[in-house]
């Protein structure tokens, strides 16, 4: 969890407090307490601001969480508690549509209106603007699941409920399932580490390891085709692509764009792909587009 | 192609003229200025609305053909053609859009303010319409594409360029191609008709007929799939079911229905799937809302 003190000059002050996969939100909302005290202290604080991994209204209530994390969430009354603990309005946005507001004022979507960001991470996030606005839609969830339109009709579950999803076929995840199902189907007695990841497939994909290339070139098939998925979808002028997987975007960023220009069916030129700038200061960054809207 | 003058009360009068699988437009323009000759003589014309099967500007300019159709189209001045012959103002729209404005005014679709419209027809086209407004996009393509988000990311290339379209994996133009496919894969020496269409497929497999049951139930699959990402995608509360192989609705609608209440991600409840009510009228009904927007 990252947490800042945003003003007109961009990030004044920040921490980071470790999040374990299935952490609750009720004992973060005391560390945040914490440190959000902190900073009302020195500053002259008109809301707070919030980006959230799920599914949540801009007043605060959280209608959907990642599976086992936050699970308590849809039960906190967060707006009461901002304004409670601390006289302040709470604003919430979901995390990918945080980060996408942040690349557009600031990082890789600078001057840029129509807009997909895909964040590949744990999973695979999205977020989408369309002249100008957040894509947000009549349950709030628009735009926020392009990890899960099918790359596989008939794939595996996902965690989500629905089969073959962009996120199943190809995400951090999901990768010891998808490396056990390639080696399966061939290959000889390739040992698989316990928990793969994909700093390990990008690594040793590129000293040589032919089963690891094989593993590395589904996931750049997959991710390519929900992309273009996507850019069908939403017609969008760029496409940004974040997350933590993206450290190894040498190797990612060509290969998409290079599907991109053989598969996007666009009458009028092809959308530009562009690696995310701003790591995870993204989030941090959007807050302030997202409060000159709501404030 | 059917031609309809639009009143305050609805379709006034009306005629059809065939339109083959290779038309140019210039040819059918002809045919156009007698018909619209003979309404305008009795009516106080406002304006010329065209259902196009591609994307368009409202002004006019045809931006994408479907392969093989009406290519000559942007070629054609046709906000000209409208005014020097009629002295009337012409506004276009694509023809899955024309359809879902007319689905919403006097439809399936009625008092509904987010929808998804899936035409299942030669091609898989959709429409999106997001809190009451069609979804147009950057390139105006935005929505349109539905029947191009992947279904398969290693299936077979799509006419549109991209891989495992849904449209490429379960649509009349690639009937023949996937029958073939499903039955090399087993089932012996069943014959195959030359250019096999849906309602072949479920009338056979309505009478026992195992191929073309599995024919059927691969595409159901599909469709359902598709569908179930175009809910993710867009955040609709009704899907409306439109298209000449809904001749079919007994078979596709419950079908399809049960896949979406099993598998999709929607945290509000499930949405309702709709079979179209105005079969090919609705583009024609359509062009009243659009009217009202447009004049």
């Amino acid at each position: 969890m990252r947490c800042g003190l945003i003003g007109h000059e961009g990030i004044l002050s920040v921490f980071d407090h470790p999040v374990s996969p299935k952490s609750r939100l009720a004992p973060l909302l005391q560390v945040l307490e914490h440190h959000v005290a902190g900073f009302a202290r020195n500053a002259d604080c008109r809301a707070i601001t919030i980006s959230f991994p799920g599914i949540v209204t801009r007043d605060g209530k959280v209608l959907s969480t990642p599976r086992g994390k936050f699970e308590d969430a849809p039960d906190i009354d967060l707006a009461a508690w901002a304004n409670e603990r601390f006289g302040l309005r709470l604003i919430m946005e979901n995390d990918a549509r945080m980060a996408l507001l942040g690349e557009c004022a600031a990082g890789a979507a600078q001057n840029c209106t129509d807009v997909v960001i895909v964040m590949l991470g744990t999973g695979v996030g999205t977020a989408v603007m369309i002249h100008g606005a957040l894509l947000r839609g009549a349950h709030v969830q628009a735009g926020c699941l392009g990890g899960h339109i099918p790359a596989r009709f008939d794939g595996r579950l996902c965690i989500c409920g629905a089969i073959g999803c962009v996120e199943a076929e190809a995400s951090t995840w999901a990768l010891d399932a998808i490396a056990r199902e390639l080696h399966a189907d061939g290959e000889g007695n390739l040992p698989l580490p316990s928990q793969l990841d994909f700093a390990t497939v990008f690594r040793r994909s590129a000293a040589g390891d032919s089963f690891m290339t094989k593993v590395r070139d589904h996931c750049l098939n997959v991710w390519s085709a929900g992309i273009v998925g996507l850019i069908h979808a939403y017609d969008p002028s760029v496409v940004v692509l974040g997350g933590g997987v993206m450290a190894s975007a040498d190797q990612i960023i060509p290969a998409v764009s290079s599907y991109i220009e053989r598969h996007a069916f666009t009458w009028w030129g092809k959308p530009e792909l562009r690696a995310a700038k701003l790591g995870p200061d993204a989030a941090l960054i959007g807050a302030w587009p997202l409060l000159q809207q709501c404030l």
